[in-house]
């Protein structure tokens, strides 16, 4: 099965699906369990109140969807708006133009906001949108908090000051799939109404939990949507709350033992800590990419991801080869450049369970790869420039000191 | 994690989720990978192939959506079918009905053939009103193969033949969950359109996969199904299956190779050989069922079940306190009884990877907890009724001999 | 690798390796680590401490040797004896006589008591022998706890008592391999000086470590033994043990997981519990061997061992059959009868992690094969008989109430 | 149990245990089984035959030892040789010294053949002692192949040359714990008689097997060797393996599926293939050491270990800080200085299943560490210097061409 073997293992750099921790892999290695006893829903109590953390939410209600994020998607939008509700959506690269395309589908009337990628939402055009919408006839605000595909994170807090400024009704939906768990994300202080995730993003789980909140005001909002909805439907899961029994329909027994032991390590580190960890490895990152003089695709600072860094390559290159070949000469998996950046850019993903010298052996392969396709970089300089930094900012691993 | 450990192995004998085989969890206990290296579109290729071998078709096109059964479900209808279009549906247990909910609240027009729960589908009703539907107004004939909460399974052979006597060419869509690689089903012989099943049912796998398998005639009508999708659409998988990617979103790598490991212990046993032990599996159990002296939910040959079986219990017993029972003294999980007859049954499910002594296991600790909740069995007498077959009847394991 | 697949679990029960619970499959599933970190000697400190506890000692010394039960025996003999020592051993079964071999080729003068096999070590003949023994040439009295190849489990108090009479200084040393956390063992207040298990036996880990405790007065006598050692030496583990490193050479990082896990388990159960749960196993198998009509290996209700039951078969039947054949047809693996008794005997291991239906199952099994191969048993007869007394004496799960 | 988590993988850098393989660990991932049922010989006996591959043998006889490279060397003696006998051994670092203490302690006649800590086995010495020795009173000679404590490889083929020159009969015993299936071995060739590993050094599996290899002429030597033994006895063995039932006692089912799954990797990726893999992460970790201006516990190349290098550190810096420090803050595990060069060296193991990348990373926080502690490294000057080499040298992955 494993017909691709190389030796030692392989560094995993994709944004996702991310390392999972070997914790995790052993609490998930385990027989399926009746869901209807009295274990799997005691388990999914605790589970829900504790999800509600990495939202940092008390408010809100979470939903553990067996799906992807695409479904989380789905569920975000069904649950709460109906066929021909006015929505306001930023396109800034492949993964929110493929929600936009989702929206589109779903026959929402999608109010698109493009960006060059590369760029954040415009949020200019969003107050000038929101100023003018006296008639409240946008209905809804749907913005990725962080654009995996550029490396690019979007200003949550702007979104909701505009809202507030013009005291608009439109719900405020947010794709988190690669920053929450990794970036500082706020639902209850930034007034979010739906916020999502998938398992095997920053949580460091496998694929197959697709993670939704939704605040009292979005639940409301149920009432009212008229998207058709079964599977995704949050009133068949509240039902199922309310009984005590929680689960409308068969639930992994595996991804919620594992989602347990993933929020046990987050815990144990410290959310703040974990995004600190991110905020320690983004800046590593970026650091190398100056020092081998090549550029980020996103080059404002306040953009600037710390899950995923999009490396723009010289133009006589094309950053695929470099893909391939971190993966066939270095066991390095690295992320592909999509659609309008196909080719020009390649991505690290640097989120979820993951240290300072799993980087470093990355960014030193990194170099290699650039140096055997042709670019003159100077071998161990972003190793360096990344070191730099570290050696500076990491702290003791609390449980060892 | 484990707060409700007991001594040994649990005993999982609800209909689902089912045993997973050790050398599933072993696959599975892997980290993720990149889903877009050429490992992965490798692997998924020949699973695509061999899915085809479990639903007997060569004409069919599988799916492997990250998914339950419900969303299986929804895939079938939603892909072919438009709101409006009238079904027919047959309600004749707990899974039936709800299907039937999800037909309905996917607005299709849903002409339901109720039947007594315990009772098959009423085919006579199919076959007069296929007979009255010169107009064709019938678009979709909807049955569960094996209704998990009675313990019975509906012979679809026959209803090809009504569709084929008039010439019907509404789209046959059966629910293959509690049956397909345990109970004799054939594809492309008895012209299903579309069947389906869940990774933790018959495979033997955590619950995660909704596989879903689509004849030609099928695939044609998703040109003309106007009801909306995007989680669950095919043509964005067949936009993927073309570029040899496979995969519009995120799959769950660990289910990949676990439905490799599953899909290699069936066919290494040899599919047909699976499902004759399915079939000794249900008579031992059924005997047992007789030596208690106690009545199957269903009364007819035809319908028995060889993946579950539904026991009725005498009046002055309430059937959850024989699962509630079971599990807190001799870890011994049951199916619960649900909805219309709850209370009055408790099911067995003998499905997915088993064996001979794993039953006999089960059959004597239901004779325990009948006898704790006061019913007066005579202790071994299942046993000897179900040993007394298998020991004439259990073949030799190929591979010792 | 696993070319001997059959469907459905294997159904162990060879009086060891024992089935290992999935809890302890996970613990032990990882990747080597330092074991000069400070991490390793934390846990194994704990471990020692912890392992006292089923040897029922807080006196003791426990040893956790890299090794199996022959080397704990050796481990044992060479730590306190010197070649040309007079010890007194007992010879009842295969493993006694095993033993017997190892300490006759380390050179001991080894007086051996014989006994039928079936029948129980002759304290008699100890009792004369030592009070015949005034010039105290006697160094140590060898003794198995419970042999296993014949289900006979020794007194391990009467031996103490006879030596206390004649205030003899002899050594007392005990396998108890197949005993020690599954029958009453209390080392303390037995006044044993060398108690040894294997890991894989009631301990239910995989086999490689050697737990050999020993008392102030056997750690004394290290200083005076002249049995040459260097690999099994006990003062190189306490040269380790005062350093706090804890280890002489490179334990198994996984196995000191393991053991961890497995001690969790039957801290949690309860170590009395956990005997007492081997009582009433022994006792349901012994009730099963009668109702078939056969005889137990030992007559005497006092020997009566309740690790493991050896079972006579009528002299028309070969044992060694019924062993092929239930591992061919049911996937049962039964213990074969060994030397003498090879072909007369077939053995039923009930130790470890097992519960009431997993013997269940076993005990239907058992009938099968014994009219396979031509014993005319009344199947459902054991069951019956078994479940009868189960049904009265389990106790519900504690931890589910 | 895990309570000193780090965020990210452990770098396992000791030379010893070293990574286990995610392939090797989930094969290990099982429950016991029966080790007299057909399938663990027929699985043991090809083991023993692959296993000779690893030793570059065609005549020599390998022994699956459950025990440590300790009680592998203790089996390797004492199968060979009688108290009294005349043998040379070589004192050239820790490992080497453990041995001679061990052959003290089995009462052999040790001549032992000192170098300074640091240089390789003085075979000058060797050759006069041979020479010298008309009479045959020197019964073996004793070597390390590679001593794991300073990093130094010796010459065996120049004390096979050394023998044959002048016809001594002399037993060749050669300790290959971390060399064998990483350094070029050559049993036959170099007319070793007794060749010995541990399973958790290049074979990357847990701690638990200790591999010796016989040669004809040893085995012979076993009819006339006066050192007594029981566990360590191969002639137990060969009795077994003869009635082909292969174990005298009880194997570790898990570590026979292990070395399965580590063979096969190992095959699959060449056994040649693997030694300059060696080759090359130990050249790349001496160009690292030469950068950082930091010296090799050897000087001389023709010793230079390609599996592990011990570094000197200047002597204001105590080495162990370095270890302390590289686990408290960068999760990774070094290899402390012992004995006589404690304080003075720490050691980085670069053998088992490893790659470019993983050692890249480990270099990296070698670089951070010494500035942590004070050593004026340019950061990143290791890692240029390796990647350098490892950019020219290293080949495209076989299976992903």
């Amino acid at each position: 099965m494993d017909y691709v073997n190389g030796p030692g293992r392989n560094h995993l750099f994709v944004p996702g699906p991310v390392n999972i921790p070997d914790q995790v892999i052993r609490a998930m290695s385990r027989n399926n369990e009746d869901y209807r006893s009295p274990a799997i829903p005691a388990l999914t109590k605790v589970l829900i109140e504790d999800v509600k953390k990495i939202f940092k939410t008390t408010s809100g209600t979470p939903f553990l969807f067996p799906t992807t994020g695409t479904g989380a998607w789905e569920s975000a939008l069904t649950n709460t708006l109906s066929p021909g509700d006015r929505i306001v959506s930023f396109l800034i690269g492949q993964f929110s133009l493929l929600w936009i395309d989702q929206q589109q589908r779903l026959k929402f009337n999608v109010d698109v906001v493009e960006s060059d990628w590369g760029q954040g939402a415009n949020l200019d055009i969003l107050a000038s949108k929101i100023a003018e919408d006296k008639a409240h006839t946008i209905k809804a605000i749907c913005i990725v908090h962080n654009e995996t595909a550029t490396g690019v994170t979007n200003n949550l807090a702007t979104v909701r000051k505009i809202l507030d400024h013009y005291q608009h009704p439109a719900l405020f939906l947010v794709d988190g799939v690669s920053s929450i768990c990794a970036l500082d994300f706020r639902m209850d202080e930034w007034g979010v109404d739906v916020a999502l995730t998938g398992s095997q993003k920053a949580l460091s789980l496998p694929t197959g939990l697709g993670i939704v909140c939704a605040s009292p005001k979005a639940l409301e909002a149920t009432k009212t949507a008229k998207s058709v909805r079964v599977f995704f439907d949050w009133n068949d899961y509240l039902k199922f709350y309310k009984l005590g029994t929680y689960w409308p329909y068969t639930p992994s027994i595996q991804l919620l033992y594992g989602l347990r032991a993933a929020l046990d390590l987050i815990f144990e580190e410290g959310l703040d800590n974990v995004i600190a960890r991110h905020g320690r490895l983004g800046k590593a990152t970026r650091l190398a990419v100056e020092a081998w003089g090549l550029k980020n695709c996103t080059q404002k600072e306040e953009c600037f991801s710390d899950t995923v860094t999009a490396v723009i390559v010289p133009s006589y290159i094309d950053s695929s080869e470099i893909v391939r070949r971190a993966w066939k000469r270095y066991n390095l998996s690295l992320g592909l450049g999509l659609n309008k950046v196909a080719g020009k850019v390649f991505r690290i993903g640097h989120l979820g369970n993951l240290n300072e010298l799993q980087l470093l052996g990355c960014l030193a392969g990194v170099e290699m790869v650039l140096k055997d396709v042709g670019y003159p970089v100077k071998l161990g300089s972003g190793v360096a420039a990344a070191s730099a930094f570290l050696q500076n900012s990491t702290p003791l691993i609390p449980s060892r000191i």
